[in-house]
């Protein structure tokens, strides 16, 4: 049951990979900083100084666990291609990844889930990171004429926070049900229609 | 404590109304049939002839809850007024609705939003009637030429989708946030957009 000791030094990451583990096992509200440090084989004050209070623990596992899906998102926003198109790859990156943990490691994504709720400062941090991506492809989409938006900014949140209900893990009931990606396709379809550019509109443009 | 026997026969509607209040003192995980039957002043099985399992009890309590909004939105449905614009209010109805609740009475809106994410039935039956009052001002927005959709039940489903940061109780932490009214204009804006016939549509059409 316990992780030996013989790992070399008490690294955060260490303790990060021990609450991991110990998490999936108990579950967010059966887990303490002794637990933890019983997995490692160490005291519970050799935790406490890398991590000075439970929240802070609770806090770097959201964070780490955030903060591993941020390359590939940066990678979809930078890459090639429409712009368009690439404010939905961030998206579905986004989405598809916590899917895929939530069906491939449910234990670890409950106990994820309901620390996540409780996790303002990593999640606040999050957000910003995707909504700092999608400003970027959107604003690269005004200059080129493929977005129409006076401020990308507010187009990146919108976008962001109209598909939540596809990567918000308070909404992860919703993600069991086998039309998710054709939901996550209708509402994108939407999406980028809002996205292109007004040109000569048609009919009903009555406000 | 006790409500008095006196208010006539017990009917379903007085089982309701003592549940709704036990709930709103207790919560759900601790309300029990008795507590409502104690409330009522009569026998437990009194409300189980009513109401043969908890289950049944609690998804009703969901369904009452949720088919009080449904004449103001078909109010708003049935409307005056363009097409989106009527989009839009269904849409702002129901979130609003539901986040004045939140506000205002806190307690019974927790309970009611845990008992909500195992009330399948009474979920599924008011997504369902809110899907097809917007399904209804789509497909007519779709004859006037106000509004562009091949599928109105689909872009139905998918603006209600791209709206549930708004409107669905698991999200329900996020409507404490002032600026969750603004959210909802950016997000509506750009659905706006999509909804709107594509005309003569300018650059960027690439996708």
């Amino acid at each position: 049951m316990s992780t030996s000791n013989a790992g070399g030094p008490l690294t955060p990451e260490r303790i990060l990979e021990a609450a991991d583990e110990t998490l999936r096992r108990f579950g967010p509200a059966k887990t303490t900083v002794v637990d933890v440090a019983r997995a490692l084989g160490v005291s519970h004050g050799s935790v406490y100084r890398h991590f000075p209070t439970k929240a802070d623990l609770r806090d770097a596992v959201v964070d780490r666990w955030l903060q591993r899906m941020h390359p590939s998102l940066a990678a979809v926003a930078d890459g090639e291609g429409a712009a368009a198109e690439r404010v939905r790859l961030v998206l579905w990156t986004l989405a598809e990844t916590k899917w895929t943990q939530a069906r491939e490691d449910p234990e670890f994504f409950t106990a994820f889930a309901e620390l996540a709720e409780d996790a303002r400062t990593p999640v606040v941090a999050h957000v910003d990171f995707v909504v700092v991506q999608l400003t970027k492809v959107i604003a690269e989409g005004v200059a080129r004429g493929e977005i129409a938006s006076a401020d990308p900014k507010t187009t990146a949140l919108a976008v962001f926070d109209a598909t939540a209900k596809f990567h918000n893990p308070a909404a992860r009931s919703e993600w069991v049900r086998p039309a998710i990606d054709e939901a996550f396709a209708n509402v994108w379809r939407l999406l980028r229609d809002g996205l292109l550019p007004r040109g000569v509109r048609g009919v009903g443009e009555s406000g």
